[in-house]
């Protein structure tokens, strides 16, 4: 059975408050008729503060989409590493016990992917997998919790190191003006997360089944424009209210284990935005506690997109986590409009760590995770 | 055990000549110091024709990254459902059988990726994975067959549906004039490939084991710089050389199943150019018809990207395929530099179809394809 380990968040020493945002929205936008609106919204997210990868005043110009990806890169190159190293230390492995990584990141574009300089610059093996996804957005950290599941499956003995890296903050457009622009400039945030999934042995989060959800119609709710600015994001008034569509679908996920979507022990899912979690809330009957560590992601950090289900993770961890067995649910929204849904076990135990036979790369079926 | 199904090709209508091209490289590039080593590059490349998916008048242009990708996402509506209906007929599955799509891209990008536009146009269920791969350039094709196959392993009743769309011309930038430029004007190609891969059931290639090598320390020999212009190919002249190091990757794959590389039964590999084939068959000891269907694919249509493992696999199922139970081998190269390798066996019976218990998604580990 797959155990998803304690994961390691990093984020970037600038920092801007609620104030500061508002402050700059009434300055950058005084005079456009739906400031007042867009004030009320930014305010209304809840979010005090975020980290961004450069000061303000940088992140606000827009030098171009070369200047701007290279910025992803040299960012990404100098923070992933760390954090990477502290996801492998919680769960006892080492780079040369790696299979697979999966690198996740929709706020910047590499080929070839991190994943590369990763495995030449850390130690990995040479025949690591790579699984680079840069186009599931805010979902793509359940995707990659949920792939590395799925290939914890297939090769029992396997480890998969979990890397997302978003640094939303280099998707700023300044000549963006509708609402939900300036609404997404007051709600996003820059992050790491990376988090390990080990195939045997580890304690976390037990994967016990996973599954995705596409809501039908509503590809263009949230999206990216591909422009000669770069990735330019579209966000449809509509999607607060998709919670009345998803909610079903997680029931229906946890019917399928005879669990009660409403009486889990834990809930870490993508905070999107404060009515993500208000609807959820609503549409499970649950408690607005149950989604404090969310919350907390949201209101300390911003949407940090798919590593939002990592941070609130790595909360629910230092606090304790939960009784073992306790079952409970992870999920990840984005666009499509898209969940990744995973439903998983609080193990404190770990299970009997069987000594390797084979490396999952010398003979199929047994891979081994050191 | 997954078998690799017939796949579908489709080529655009648009067709360009290996001297059309070297006319249009004399033209274009009369007086550029390195023109006489290019031409003779390109000529070396064996491609004789080429499809596009615009006329070669268009593609000279260069509109900008907001109409090309834009282009891209038009181009890709129209002609992807077409070549995925004639590779679920090849399976003998309709869309609601399919659990995942692998939709592998390097030349547009898309959020949501096209696996949502199919998923709500095509029938495929809603709850069907999404697995866009956007950074693995031409090897993509292998690492699709290869997640597809993990895949299968973990749900053995699971069906993949993996779709390429490389439509090569639409990364044309007729500013860049490097000598690795020009070739690679002259090389690449626009295509579509689309394959399911089945759990259980079908003939084609049933996939024993797959695996992944990067070459240490080649990260920049094959990459995109990523500039307001959109992607920018960057190809090494040291690149033609890499066979040296992934032969020797191919061979150790082999030797872990105790079959040997030099005599397989068919041979479906990447042609990125004829260096690679010809290298090849040195590094293995084979005889140079051995690559009869990659050179096929380079010489008809170029180098199309992660669509070449696909189209040369065509040709070898047209041609009757192999003896049931005959070995071959399946390899992706691209940037990293990475190879995705596969191991399969040749299978025209198919395995007895058992009756399907559950779905995928409704209940774990026994995912069934009807």
């Amino acid at each position: 059975m797959a155990t998803l380990c304690r994961p390691a968040i990093a984020v970037p020493e600038h920092i801007i408050t609620r104030e500061q945002t508002l402050d700059l929205a009434r300055e950058l936008h005084a005079g456009h008729p739906q400031l007042p609106l867009a004030l009320r919204l930014i305010a209304n997210t809840g979010v005090r503060t975020r980290h961004l990868v450069q000061p303000i005043e940088e992140t606000l110009r827009h030098p171009g989409l070369t200047t701007r990806n290279a910025r992803y890169e040299t960012e990404a190159k100098a923070r992933v590493p760390e954090a990477v190293r502290r996801a492998l230390s919680h769960a006892e492995l080492a780079p040369r016990d790696i299979d697979m990584i999966v690198y996740v990141s929709c706020t910047g574009f590499m080929m070839p992917s991190m994943t590369a300089w990763l495995i030449n610059t850390m130690g990995f093996r040479p025949q690591t997998r790579q699984l680079p996804i840069a186009q599931l957005g805010c979902a793509a950290g359940g995707a990659a919790i949920n792939r590395a599941h799925d290939f914890c499956t297939a090769y029992p003995y396997a480890n998969v190191l979990i890397v997302c890296c978003e640094f939303c903050s280099l998707c700023y457009q300044p000549t963006d003006l509708a609402v939900g622009n300036l609404l997404s400039n007051g709600l996003f945030g820059d992050a790491i997360a990376t988090a390990v999934v080990r195939g045997r042995g580890g304690t976390g989060v037990r994967l016990d089944h996973n599954g995705s959800h596409l809501v039908p119609g509503t590809e263009d709710w949230i999206s990216y424009a591909i422009r000669d600015t770069g990735f330019h994001f579209m966000l449809d008034k509509r999607v607060p209210g998709t919670m009345a569509d998803l909610a079903p679908a997680l029931r229906d996920m946890a019917a399928l284990r005879d669990w009660n979507i409403s009486d889990l022990a834990f809930y870490i899912v993508h905070a999107g935005g404060p009515r993500i979690l208000d609807d959820l809330c609503t549409h499970l009957n649950l408690p607005p506690a149950m989604f404090r560590y969310s919350r907390a992601t949201l209101t300390e950090r911003g949407n940090i997109a798919s590593a939002v289900v990592f941070d609130a993770l790595e909360r629910f961890f230092d606090d304790g986590g939960a009784d073992h067995t306790a079952q409970g649910l992870i999920a990840g929204f984005g666009p499509g409009i898209t969940a990744e849904i995973t439903l998983g076990t609080w193990n404190t135990t770990g299970e009997p760590d069987r000594p390797p036979t084979h490396r999952l790369t010398a003979l199929p079926g047994a891979p081994a995770h050191a």
